[in-house]
């Protein structure tokens, strides 16, 4: 994965450090794709069903929005080592829809370094979802395990 | 989506309801082509960097592993107008591995009739995902949105 940024460690972070994703336009196709592998419901297949469901229209899964995120976080959040996420907590407040184009701010919230293993930490991280009208289509906080200088 | 299981509504569950899924076996491919698109680090992508890390070998993204149990509770959970999440808590307690064959199982922890609308409730549900061993790859509880009788 090519990025500009220098790989960051425990050491070099702060509470407060924000992270800006570039942004992903979502067509019907990759909508009905992933849908089709993974959450094979009308209102994320088809049109016509979709429209008289509780979304009023076609509308992505989820776990796509939440896929799509994670992308755009690798691409955004240079943690040395990668991103390697223990947990997480998600909530959806509007559908993610065709022709929508994603973008993903994330936070550091908090910083816990390890008591028993010296060289990590868990770096909790906020990473907030919007589409082009700036309405926010996530809210995902994640646990992500982050190593010390000199341990990766 | 073909269904043996009459569709139920929030007059037909109660806490402690079960739904075990079928087995979904994953390979290399899978994972590969899941990180291509979503999850590009090299931990998901390629055996040797993956060997390296704090992996040990090629691991599936825990995105994969909640889109792959999505796809388990939509075929094993009737609910009447689908699985329609508000929100999510995850855990991955061990990595999904090419090879592994998964299974879900699911069980209503809580029903919370809505206060302002009374055609609907939350469900809170809990999914475990086990691999093939018995070991737990996934702790996942769901808040889904569930119609009374006659609402949908």
């Amino acid at each position: 994965m090519k990025s500009e940024t220098k790989p960051v460690t425990l050491d070099d972070i702060a509470v407060g450090n924000r992270y800006l994703s570039r942004e992903f336009p979502l067509n019907t196709a990759q909508i009905k794709n992933f849908a089709r592998d993974f959450d094979p419901q009308p209102f994320h297949l088809d049109e016509t069903a979709a429209a008289q469901s509780f979304f009023g229209g076609l509308a992505a899964s989820g776990w796509h929005t939440a896929a799509m995120t994670m992308r755009l976080m690798v691409e955004s959040i240079p943690f040395m080592g990668g991103l390697i996420g223990a947990g997480v907590e998600i909530s959806w407040p509007r559908p993610t829809r065709p022709g929508d184009v994603l973008r993903a701010e994330s936070i550091i919230i908090g910083i816990a370094p390890s008591k028993s293993r010296p060289d990590r930490g868990i770096v909790t991280l906020q990473t907030d979802t919007f589409n082009q009208d700036g309405e926010q289509v996530q809210k995902l906080v994640s646990k992500l395990l982050v190593f010390r200088r000199g341990a990766v």
